[in-house]
């Protein structure tokens, strides 16, 4: 409810065409509504422009299809993650539209494929292991609307890869990086490129990687300037930032 | 070294013009030169097209001098961060143009004041404590040629403050959020603008906050998307972030 | 045993009712009986005048029955938190008045409905995820006497919902507030009301969320005054302690 | 402003009384006011009908001084926390009626001593060394109009002492307990009394108590239900949330 | 191979008895054998005049089988601990005597019943949860000749019941303490009685326990001077050093 | 209050001779005594028959100057840990027979000199620097009554020197070894003796040694099955289980 | 792509044997070729002189055969780590001349058998369930071409069976020690030793050992100065290592 | 004592030339000597073939003069380290040849400058701040006969920084390499060599470092091959280690 509606209902109680107490009440009456589980917010969609997304780890698969058939009446596209092979199987049978990708554990309705990115997103992953992650990041900035350079495998040991793929990271207009282990990759990558770079450190790795702990530490403290950093895993997270600043 | 002169170069050899050798040592030639303790890096300030900054802790205020007096010669402007009183006092006294603001404990030549941000970028922080680190990311942003709004001491649990910097916060085209203790002001800020939101957990609080650890927890686990993290008071990272978005 | 019995003892020792060693022996027993694997102790049921609690976790399904048995010769109402399938369909099987809640992992017998709370509770949640410790807060509040007003899914990046439920927050007598990831709603609700706010993380979230660390630390933080916090996931806890407050 | 001075400006509208835009200008008026690095909240004042408060680490004496001049204008008490000697001696040299209280390194203003708690808190202290975040607590507690009852050295290693005060403990009507090293006093006193305990880790101990954590993962975990915590040294919070529950 | 039988062997050496070469071999000769996949080693039971341990954590079935049937040739009682049902079920079927305790996971083979301790050690544990732990230091300590009296069930919050047992645990030469959560026990058994008390923190609790990590800091931080810490979980640790000191 | 006095009163009480009002309040006197900042318990001291001791830090020395002086009426020796040297001036001006070795920083009235221990306590040091501890350790066992064995600078890293002092180690009856960085000695003593031993982790050590943590995890994960551990410095606490142990 | 290679091609480009364009594009092009989900660097074999090596963990099995095959084209030797079963099927089943060691989960093609190392590497492991990490670790260096002396089960706690292999130990030009719990016999190896140690911290252990962080920050700490470490179970790291430096 | 000096021995106990108990005092004594505050261990030196080394911090100016004295009658070179200037000022006045690098915090007596080392090694750093421990690895290697390379501020933000150095790089026998904030350097410098990379986490960085910790983690996870790690700040160790492989 933004400042013209209030002009227009306070004009309307000027002019006695809404009472007092029904004005209060209309006042109050925010765009969502109540499904009994999860106050789903249509609201928050207008408000950024965006898909609509639904985090499945913790929801039962009856749960996931409810959110989602309600939210499929106002959205063109509806995104979910972290959705495993049951939750996958009841939405891709009850709803029309909808692709399981299983690699990222994503399920897609990509019903409006306009672009609305104004240049190149490169999401980038140092490992063979990385690349669930990657994926989550690479759907979800093209759900939004954004053309996605997708460079894998390229770590920080073997440097000349990373090299050989210079030109690709240069011309992105921001870029993702998905990193386990000692997560280093989005400091040589910041180093190389002027845009924005976005770290996403992932759980691989074993012993004192403690489930990607080394790796976002890492990221924290890199030391070239242009990286910000997401959770771990987070994939959604940062191709949604990157979306978001692809749009600007 | 980019491609068209490493194209002028081989045609130079193939003309004769050049040795061969005298290629291979050119090609070697990287623009940075050796100051004997630090390898200043005009090349970084090129590829960026961005101010020259110099992390002052751990070095001596003779060094600070020293690499700073180098790169005034190429760049127009440099900051210090983190930079003491006993290191504020040589750097002013020894070179022409400089600006200690102490809150920050930054230094700042700010020779060239073009404007490069296309928005404002608006810097928030929680409480009063908070102010040092937005104020270093508010320095760099405008060294950098943005616009900034600075908006203070809106807090979480106040949050009828928050609302009513609610429409400055939306006019907004990049929000950095600077918050100690349980930082949780970049989730509140991040559902309310459309914006990316860069959060900087800051070492404010005690017991429990560890230094900024449960801020910097808080941020990454951030249920509002547009959120992306820096390391624990890392007020000139954000800020460095928050122009090159707004340069796009 | 209290001071009066004591006197009453002691007088029935001066008139030679009782003999000296009796007496020591009285004095000795304590209100509590031995099964052998527990310890029941009828007499903290009877201090706190409140139901009995079991906690089924570690315990078999059938020291769960035994001891649940006992305990139901003497109180009305009894609790069973963390029961899993196995355990409920024993304790459903063997005792008439079990009700099992298998969100919240509860089982009640709720053989006395007296209201002893002097206002509502209000047990809030920012996610569908968290509902499981939400459930077990209000099932505990409810069966020591309360009126329980249930909030569920309205997340500090959605401020709109927040607000909206403001009034039913601020009517309350006493506040829960279960929250994972950054665990900011309790600040939040806390900046809304002035009555005591229970604080619960919940285990809810990945990555740096550490199983619920990182919303512990952001409530223990908590930049409203009014919050105080129990371990994570402890929804019975915070629902214990909100009928005490409750009944004050 | 409430829903009455809603309806009120309403009506005013409805009447011609005031324009809409004056009456969008009102709405949007919220009752604080600007120090330029504090926005002073007179509402919260107003909103918890409690003394105002002032986190003086952090800040320089001369703010500190700055917003309590401006709080006392309105509020009838006024409680500088973690004060040091410097901000003391400022405060109490600028501002007439300042108290500085040097083992909690409080600063009160108690001008108006009603008395507004139904009962008696307890605040109850482990050892010699955890005082100061008692004392904390106890002046928190006066301020806000409670009758204090303070119980000091009392550790779970001497249960005799403890047996001793039991009396004094179960006729409170809140417990507030400060424990540093290993933390157990609260579960003791929990299980003693029948009143809601909030309990204070204290950074009080050595090597693995590691300032204050292994109180407060004792404390959290504590077998007894009655207990709810609050940040390491945290006896302000705890002082205030007593006050709370013994209003009630 | 103590110092008389060196002096032996070297006045063979003297005699002519004995070669050089093979006075070189012999001392070089240590009491070990070699199984291949491990060395057992009956000196340390001749050492230290205590029954063998083997650690079946780890370890397949047949490799415990294996050292077990190896052990049984020299030492009169071996005891097993950390065995699973599958690990139980070989040892039983292959080597007589065992005895398996599903409870503590420990298989016992008990040929010799000798007391040896000096007086009574006192098992006790905090909740019905921690059974398992204190039933492996009990079946370690008789396995090593003592008389053991075990007391279940009493935790800090019910302090009645732990006074109840004050005569049983005063009159303990030595007192092991097992407790969960937030391992408090310890502490106040450490305080009532003047024997030394080993702690063994479990692994029992949720959230912030941390799988034992707050009862191991909680007692590493025990106000009580007569306090020592083994392990979490380390039932036997506990009942080893218990029996250690009894003996004296 | 033991079970004799308890049927003397009772007997009284009968007889008439002691009213019931005076019989209650008899057996509520415990034996302690009211300082105002500390409750000084002789009835532990009489309990653990041993020295009374007085944990200086954050106490000020006209608060432990006080408190021994206190002590020094009943007890023959009393033991200051933790003393600066500000506080160890004060308590040697004022109190006669104290003495204060700086390298512990205890101070001590040794008044008794009685030997209650029945054998040798060794007290062992890794290096030079865990010196201190271990003179810690030394002062409180030789203050209860025992002779120390101190071998210092044994560190595994030099087996042989080690393996020199063997004969020493192993004709102790207790063991307290003091070891920082790594930790590793208590387990290679407790391979070589058969005696219990205490292990101090100290915080000796620089980056991952964590303020002792390592060591501290090194000596509670000890593959030697009579070692147990106190917390980090713990000398004193180390000494004073010893000294149980030796009185056995 | 070497400097001689270089030289060549400018040569050419300056007789017009190769065209400039021509030149850029075989400057640019690297060594390695494109399986499409991980970039097989066959340049790595070549710079280093070393088999080719996969992590199969977080791989399918399919992707691992698709890698191996690859590899197989240009190394004499592959090694596969991490592999379970399934893995372990189908590669065996696909490619010829694997061979699977189920205890370190490790595939080898050991198709080049030549001796490469100087001397014997010993690779150390101090309890039975080191072993598959010594086994990961003695089949890395074998494949490489070295000649392993491989010492099971000698722990810190019995110093003897220790000794008596002491001449294994220093007759070894490299050592690598495998050990969990406390992680103590790389110290003491270290100072029996004076060749390089590797030291691996084991995750075997429980409670306390946090899953090889005990044992990691025991080697991290050690007294020994010739003593390095890998990550927590890194067998093949430190078996890496070790031929590296036994070919210098 | 090696076998050949004992199988003279033995010769002379056969011949008569030597007593029974003579030889038995002659086999336990073992070629160190006491100092009372430490042992000092020529035989380490011999073992070892290095020179000894005194870790100041935590000794008294004193203690070290005591050391090193002792010492410097045994071997050539001497090497002081963690040395403050107060403990530097105390050594230079009173032992001829020594010479303080305060960078460093080093004090060498290099008595002996023969050559051992077999090539070069290369001790990298990332950052300015990171040069103090560089140059203790410097000093280190140099004091046991190396040939260093010192490259400095090659950080893996500026990578054409570090490909400029890479030829030095390759041509060192070992490289040593301190990195502190994100520890990046290491992999990238193993992925460039193929000889072995000893990594040394450095202190440098603030924040989400937590003083080493992230730049330790994420060395020790890692993904070239050929690293292996040190403490944080160990500098020493890491020269040690070089120097011992480059002997080899």
């Amino acid at each position: 409810m933004d400042q013209d509606q209030l002009r227009v209902l306070l004009e309307q109680v000027r002019s006695g065409e809404t009472e007092v107490d029904a004005a209060i009440v209309r006042m109050r009456h925010l765009p969502f509504e109540d499904l009994g589980f999860a106050k789903v917010d249509h609201h928050r969609a207008l408000r950024h422009g965006m898909p609509e997304v639904i985090f499945a780890q913790g929801k039962t698969p009856e749960q996931v299809v409810g959110i989602a058939e309600c939210l499929l009446q106002n959205a063109s596209n509806v995104l979910i993650t972290r959705a495993d092979r049951d939750c996958a199987a009841l939405v891709t049978e009850k709803l029309a539209g909808a692709e399981y990708l299983s690699l990222s554990r994503t399920i897609r309705f990509w019903r409006d494929r306009t672009v609305h990115g104004k240049g190149t997103i490169a999401v980038v992953c140092a490992g063979t292991s990385d690349m669930p992650v990657a994926e989550e990041a690479q759907v979800t900035a093209e759900l939004m609307g954004n053309t996605v350079d997708a460079i894998h495998d390229i770590g920080v040991a073997g440097i000349h890869r990373l090299m050989h793929n210079r030109e690709r990271l240069t011309s992105a207009r921001v870029v993702v990086v998905c990193a386990g282990m000692e997560g280093a990759l989005p400091s040589v990558v910041g180093g190389l490129v002027s845009a924005p770079v976005i770290a996403v450190p992932t759980s691989i790795g074993y012993g004192a990687s403690f489930h990607g702990l080394a790796a976002l530490l890492g990221m924290l403290n890199s030391c070239a300037s242009n990286v910000t950093v997401v959770n771990i895993d987070n994939g959604f997270g940062a191709g949604y930032v990157a979306s978001l600043i692809n749009r600007l």
